[in-house]
């Protein structure tokens, strides 16, 4: 493959493939359009990958780049910071405690900055660069700020990084910490977002998500790439999958898809459900009342990385959920909490509250009893508990002693023993 | 190669390999030692290492266990979490600011509970289920409480974490949540260590660093094979290395002398250069004073991952630090910030206070002008920022403003370019 240009996903207008985002005609979003190789042969095309390196690099044929920056190894050079090839865990623990067969973790936690979007933006940058960029920005929720700052300082580009003032502190000193401009915006993402409109057009930087973004979204496919070439060149039966944009929800689809056009990929288009919270659900009210778009909301949760109220691509993940036979549902904060614990007793892995959107997600569809047992699942898990740590303080006992030994059995074991009995 | 059995590092005794780790004769610590199969050649070797799986077991033919755990892939199912595998990254935007040629930043913080203590939990957990055990426990400083609780969690079996009751609160919180009998001990790390030398005594358990402690410090020469295969099976001229027990820091050097003696890499043994925070230095007190043994002191330092104030491979280390031609250094908490600092601006890697201590190390070393600028220097990352983010708040600036574009001209931009000047 090799990007052609970009068109728009409405009317279908075409463009060159340089910094816009919007269509002039209809003001629809502009996407990332491939010219497939039809000559490669199957098997040659994944030693091609295997023989890559053990990151999204390896799947760089199929991303909107004139050429893969840096040298075909895990070690780079100038070349930014190696996301993706992170680990695909069965989770039969987890499985078993929601009486389904097989459950994969997709731990995406395990990138560089701790979570998918330094996939997105290791390709915005790297194309940013390609066009003559020597600024980057973005409008985030928090993993966006870490991400982008983090990328600029491997790069040596300035960032300038716009979050909301009521962000976690978590993410905002693991943001200033790289020496980027942090700039706190007193409003809402969406607020953010619009101002971040407004500079765009006034300065020559790449918003990575902004006007940049068609790139910037084709990082996500990598995921997608990612899971299919860990199951053995298969699809998963479904994924569940957080919805914040809706960006994640439908590139995943469209890197499957892609997959299985080729013959890369073997089995069929996969069921995907996607997860909000309910103090920010506006594609699962839509869902639920039947709506083709979202109404905007104000966001009240507890998982700020979800926190968008107005989602760009919502008309387009109620699509999807439909035409794969999926859905759309949002838990409660209570909900999220108990589903980060859920994930991190039974895997080990210890995520942000986005992955205990997506745990609770799966739980509730297991437990309507929406997953046919004989399923393959997916579970997305997006981002690391270390970033939203104040989501599972008071949520478990501990015990406190004096270093003696006799203060061990009597305060320790005994209470241990009397509540298993 | 293959675990033989045990063996007295001072008088050299011979053990069979189960769950002893002090001589019956001397009390000296016990080490794995390993049986070389001479037959088979390098090329082969390589072959079969690259093959293996993306995580520390592609490297079983150099651990003490019978049989490496699960299927050979980075996917795994009942095996636990997947340690290993972490980024090496050459740093050029560092070397050039310490006015070095070469620096490579092996960023260990990549691991699944985000520290180089995953490597060793691993195969102590693996050879711990060999062995019989079901529970496993520990003594930790934080983040081999992190490593255990996550461990225990994925493979299913029952953990018991030990630490001193006035930990960081975010490692507190990272080891509570996968569901752990959490034992806060009031007291310093040493006495933690002690309650759990008795108790270890008493109860059938595995502690990893106590009764298993052999098998689980032969995880961290993993490193040393990582750093040498991802380097094109070459060691490195130089490695700076954070010191608390002064395990890693002397295995490491067992695994490049491993590898050198196999001719598995090329090379010679490293200058090795040990890390510790002033104010936890007994190694760097003692090689100072140009002892052979380590004077006891009580720590105080935000590098608390670090903070042992009795180490119990101090002797060992010393005398690594006087066969390499290194040192052993310490730096204050001030250097450590800012060695948190250097790293994430030049690098995009976000640190602990660990990797503070052994960033600031290097740029003493660099300008002391102990480094030749011809030199190949790997800088070992040994844990994630997220942990100690306390230690980097109030070291940057931000702005707040509201969402406008007038907002952002005069109270950033205008700023922003009034610093420049």
């Amino acid at each position: 493959m090799g990007a052609q240009g970009l068109t728009c996903r409405e009317c279908h207008a075409e463009y060159p493939a340089e910094a816009l985002y919007v269509c002039e005609r209809c003001f629809g979003p502009l996407e990332v359009t491939y010219e497939v190789d039809a000559g490669l042969d199957v098997a040659e095309r994944r030693r091609h990958i295997q023989a890559g390196p053990q990151n999204l690099w390896r799947y760089s044929d199929f991303l909107p780049l004139d050429a893969p920056p840096g040298p075909s190894s895990r070690t780079l050079s100038r070349t930014g910071l190696p996301a993706g090839c992170t680990p695909l865990i069965k989770a039969d623990r987890l499985a078993e405690r929601l009486g389904l067969r097989e459950v994969w973790v997709k731990n995406d936690a395990a990138n560089p900055t701790h979570s998918f979007k330094d996939r997105v933006v290791a390709v915005a940058a790297a194309r940013a660069r390609e066009l003559g960029y020597d600024v980057l920005a973005c409008a985030s929720t928090g993993n966006l700020a870490n991400a982008v700052a983090a990328q600029g300082a491997a790069l040596g580009m300035e960032t300038y990084v716009f979050i909301p003032a009521d962000l976690e502190e978590q993410k905002i000193l693991a943001t200033g910490v790289y020496g980027t401009n942090l700039v706190k915006v007193r409003g809402s993402y969406d607020d953010v977002n619009r101002l971040c409109t407004e500079i765009s057009g006034e300065r020559d930087w790449a918003f990575v998500n902004v006007n940049v973004r068609p790139y910037y979204a084709e990082g996500s496919k990598t995921l997608a790439y990612e899971i299919a070439e860990q199951l053995g060149w298969r699809v998963p039966d479904r994924l569940v999958v957080p919805i914040a944009s809706g960006s994640l929800y439908t590139k995943l689809a469209k890197g499957f898809q892609e997959w299985l056009d080729l013959g890369l990929a073997e089995g069929a288009p996969p069921v995907m459900n996607g997860a909000q919270a309910l103090g920010c659900s506006p594609v699962a009210c839509a869902w639920e009342a039947g709506h083709d778009v979202c109404q905007p909301v104000r966001p009240d949760t507890i998982a700020k990385s979800l926190a968008i109220g107005n989602p760009a691509d919502g008309p387009y993940a109620l699509d999807l959920a439909r035409s794969s036979n999926g859905s759309i549902d949002a838990v409660t904060d209570d909900e999220i909490r108990e589903g980060i614990r859920l994930l991190a007793e039974t895997t080990g892995v210890f995520t942000e509250t986005a992955g205990g959107v997506s745990t609770a997600t799966l739980a509730k569809l297991a437990e309507r009893g929406d997953i046919d047992p004989e399923e393959r699942v997916v579970l997305l898990i997006t981002g690391e508990g270390l970033k939203t740590i104040d989501a599972v303080r008071d949520t478990f006992d501990s015990f406190e002693i004096e270093p003696r030994l006799d203060a061990f059995v009597d305060e320790v074991e005994d209470v241990v023993a009397g509540a298993r009995r």
